[in-house]
Formats: structure tokens, C-alpha cells, sequence
């Protein structure tokens, strides 16, 4: 007996976004979380909150599950329904909830919360076609829809890498907002350079990405040394501003074995 | 005698394409070089080529430096001219420069040389403020130019910073192209979510300034241990490809001894 156009399973701060954005779509909802107290604002605005996770799968067609871990609740479903887990995992723990809901769709949010529901959420999914032609009018209420192919652990793979970019742009800002605090700058008046600077990057990623899957790295900007020389600046820098170094040596270090002529897209070639 | 505009030392791959760019801006340009063929193609638009460095600072009151080894030069310079060092380097040395010619000026191009002359090459000063108004209009002909203060040592450091967040966001990149060709997809393919993450995490990098600048790390997106969560995906998935998992493991051991309770920004307090 389904009663709502869409359930929505765990409500942490990001289910608890993506219960509202549907909400706010006008679509009606069917929420479940392990605490719950945690629906209670959802209620008010209309959804219905069941008490097992089996009620609220039988809800809804569509099941749209944000949980810390899936594997630990999974036995609890129902199978009568399209499965739509945007929890966060790897892309081996999707091919296993793919086995076990083949038409489902793995899908990873490429937002945080409060980008829910805007243009600036992007939501990547992966697995089965139709399930995600059927239900993609209503998946737009959450965020930008995009559908990566039906092999189910590409969203998945593509949460890695951009979570990988992520961190590794957060950690080189971070370390420039050191270098610049420690000469008495703020990081606040740092932040216009840093992102033009970050535009500049995001331009060459495509000639970059081209010269990733031809195999061959001609330096575009300059060699692979002089990159190194500047990084023995920059370790230099750090140190003498009493900076950690650690992170300057680090990208060093994997600068090793690699031919120093090249272009720095070469040291992807240590990588596999 | 001072007979052109601007003078360019060092032609190098950028050198030479700062004296193309005052030279296609309408200045009259004089050049030197160690190699004095690499100066043809800029006689033949109409540079003069000087046989000495001493000649080549005498041409004008306007000299750019852009060389490997700034010091290693530094003595043959004339003291009669406003310098402009755009020659790669740490803020000591821009310091060490200062004392030698305190009216000149410090500077770091934040672009490839190809960039040089468009509106894309961002270049940053500092130094003596006089000598930066004087020669902002001739500047423009290489990129915009941007004047950080007196301290000579600014520039450096800003450029400085601007290298570890390429370094780092290139990594970043590198690593989620060789997680997607693992499992079949090129890095072409990957470059338009990819680029839409760096806008995403662009668009946070004002607010992770704030908790630098305040020393307080409330959690904006998640907390530390969920981004842990997270990292040890990446580790496992990394392996599971047969990927290289040295950047993910380096990603974690950073966090090591930070509040997990933390936002991500907590990570810049192990750096001073």
C-alpha cells in the first residue's frame, strides 16, 4: 500500500535536507530515522513519520535512503520498491546493494545540506536506467540530477574523486592561509587571489584530463622540475615562517621516480 | 641614457613572452638574455637586444627581472633603475633583494606564460608604492596588476600559496582520474563534475577564511570524523583499484590529533 510519493530513510543533517526539499517540492513524504524526534519538524510540515523502516519502504515506490551505514539496516527493507541509496560509500559497498537491489540507483550528493534542493546541488546516480527515467522529475526536487551509466558504482567512484579534489584544495588553501597568517595576513583578505587563482586551475583541468588518458604528459605550463624547484621554496618558506612543512614535502615526495622533463600530469603515472 | 620603456631580463619562456607583450602593448622594449639568440624573433618586432646586462639596465628606468637565479645576476645591475623582480622565488630573498634596491619591486605572476597579456594573468606586487604607481600603466601590458603593500616580502608569499593550492588541487585531480580509469572512465569525461566541485568548494573558501582568521572551527559542512569516515573510502577504494593510496593515507595522517568534533578548517591549527 503506497501512500506517499516518496520515503525518505535516516535523517541526519543531510537526510534531514533532502525530507524538506521534496517537501518543498510539493511532493508528499514518508520519513524514518532511528531517533524519532528527529522527524518532528518534517511532520509539521506535513510528512508522516512511520515506526519501522519496513512501514515507510512500503510507503513510497520511490525509497531514498542517507544513512551512516547502509549495510547495517539494509535486511530491514522491503524488496518492492525502487531503492535510491544516497549514502555515503565505496564503490565495491554499491556493487554489493546492487546485487541485492538490482533496479535500484546508488547516487552521491555533491552538496552539503544547505545546498539542498538549490542549483548548486549536484547529484550523480548510477545503475538502473529505466528506475532513473521513471523517477527523475521527482529526484530534480533534491538537486541537479545526472545519470553516470548503469554500472552501479560510478557515483560512487566520482564521490571519491571530487572528495578527493576537495580535500586536497582545502589543504593547499589551508596552507597558504597559514604561510600568509604567519607574515600577518589575514586569510580573509587572501581569499580574492585565492580564487582567481582556483579559476586558473580549473582551466587547464581539461587539457590535463586529455593528457591523462593519451598517456603522455608535454609540459603544458612548465616542467616537472621546475615545479620541484618551487616546492623546495616552498619548503624553505614554511620553515622559515615556523609553517609545518609537512604538507610542501609530501608533494615533493611524490615527485620522486618521476621523469623531471615532463609536465606535472606525469605524476599521475605513478599512481597505477 | 635611458632610449626605451622597459627593459626585460631573462628570456626564458615567460621572460620572452613579457617583452612580446610590451612590445605588442606599443612600448619600446630592450632586452637581454645570456643566450642573446633566444632576443631574434623580439629584434625582429623591434626590441634592441643589449649586449651586456650593465647596457640593458641603462636603456630604461623600467627594468623586469625574470631570470632562474636572481642573485646569482644581481651585482651586474646598474642601481640607477626602478626594479621589478618577477623572478620566482622565496619572501627572504625578496627581502635580501630589498635591501639592494629598495625602490623596486617584488613581483609574482600568477599565470603560464602563454596567459601573459590577457586579462587571465593575474600578477601581484610589492615594494615601494611610488615605483608601483609610477609604472601600474606600463604593467598592464603583462597582465593585471595587483599591489599588495610595502612589505617586499608579500608578493613572494602570495605566490607562494598560490602554488601550494595548484599543487594540491592538481593532485587532487590526478588521483580521481587514475580512480575513474580504473574502472574504465576517462579523465575527459570526469572534467565537467569535476570542474563544478571546484566552484562548489570555491564558493566555501570565504568562510573556511573566517574560522582562520577567528582560530575557531565550527563544523560547516561535517564534522572531522565523518570526513575520516569518508577518507578511509578513499584509502579502501584506492587499493581496491589497485590506485596508489600514499595521497589518501597522507589525507588522513593530517588529521591526526585534530578535534574530530571540528570542522575541516581545524586542520590549519597543527600548521602553527
Amino acid at each position: 500500500m503506497q501512500t506517499t510519493d516518496v520515503t525518505v530513510i535516516g535523517l541526519g543533517l543531510m537526510g534531514h535536507s533532502l525530507a524538506k526539499a521534496f517537501l518543498t517540492a510539493g511532493h508528499s513524504v514518508t520519513v524514518w530515522n532511528r531517533t524519532r524526534s528527529k522527524a518532528d519538524d518534517l511532520v509539521a510540515l506535513g510528512a508522516a513519520s512511520a515506526a519501522t523502516i519496513q512501514e515507510a519502504t512500503e510507503a513510497s515506490e520511490l525509497v531514498v535512503v542517507c544513512v551512516t551505514d547502509f549495510a547495517a539496516i539494509r535486511e530491514q527493507f522491503g524488496k518492492a520498491v525502487t531503492l535510491v541509496n544516497l549514502s555515503s560509500g565505496t564503490s565495491e559497498q554499491a556493487r554489493e546493494t546492487a546485487e541485492w537491489a538490482p533496479a535500484g540507483l546508488d547516487g552521491a550528493i555533491l552538496a552539503v545540506p544547505d545546498g539542498i534542493g538549490t542549483d548548486e546541488a549536484v547529484i550523480v546516480y548510477s545503475g538502473d536506467r529505466a528506475a532513473y527515467e521513471r523517477h527523475e522529475a521527482t529526484l530534480k526536487a533534491i538537486g541537479t540530477p545526472s545519470f553516470l551509466g548503469e554500472d552501479h558504482s560510478l557515483a560512487a567512484l566520482h564521490e571519491m574523486a571530487i572528495l578527493s579534489l576537495m580535500w586536497n584544495m582545502l589543504n593547499g588553501f589551508l596552507h597558504g592561509t597559514a604561510l600568509l597568517q604567519a607574515a600577518g595576513v589575514s586569510a580573509a583578505s587572501y581569499v580574492p587571489l585565492a580564487e582567481k587563482g582556483v579559476d586558473t586551475i580549473k582551466s587547464w583541468l581539461a587539457a590535463y584530463a586529455d593528457q591523462v588518458d593519451a598517456g603522455d604528459f608535454p609540459p603544458l605550463d612548465s616542467t616537472l622540475d621546475v615545479h620541484v624547484a618551487a616546492m623546495d621554496h616552498l619548503i624553505h618558506e614554511s620553515r622559515h615562517l615556523g609553517v609545518g612543512a609537512e604538507l610542501p614535502e609530501f608533494l615533493k615526495s611524490l615527485t620522486t621516480g618521476v621523469d623531471p622533463t615532463r609536465g606535472y600530469a606525469a605524476l599521475v603515472s605513478r599512481l597505477r
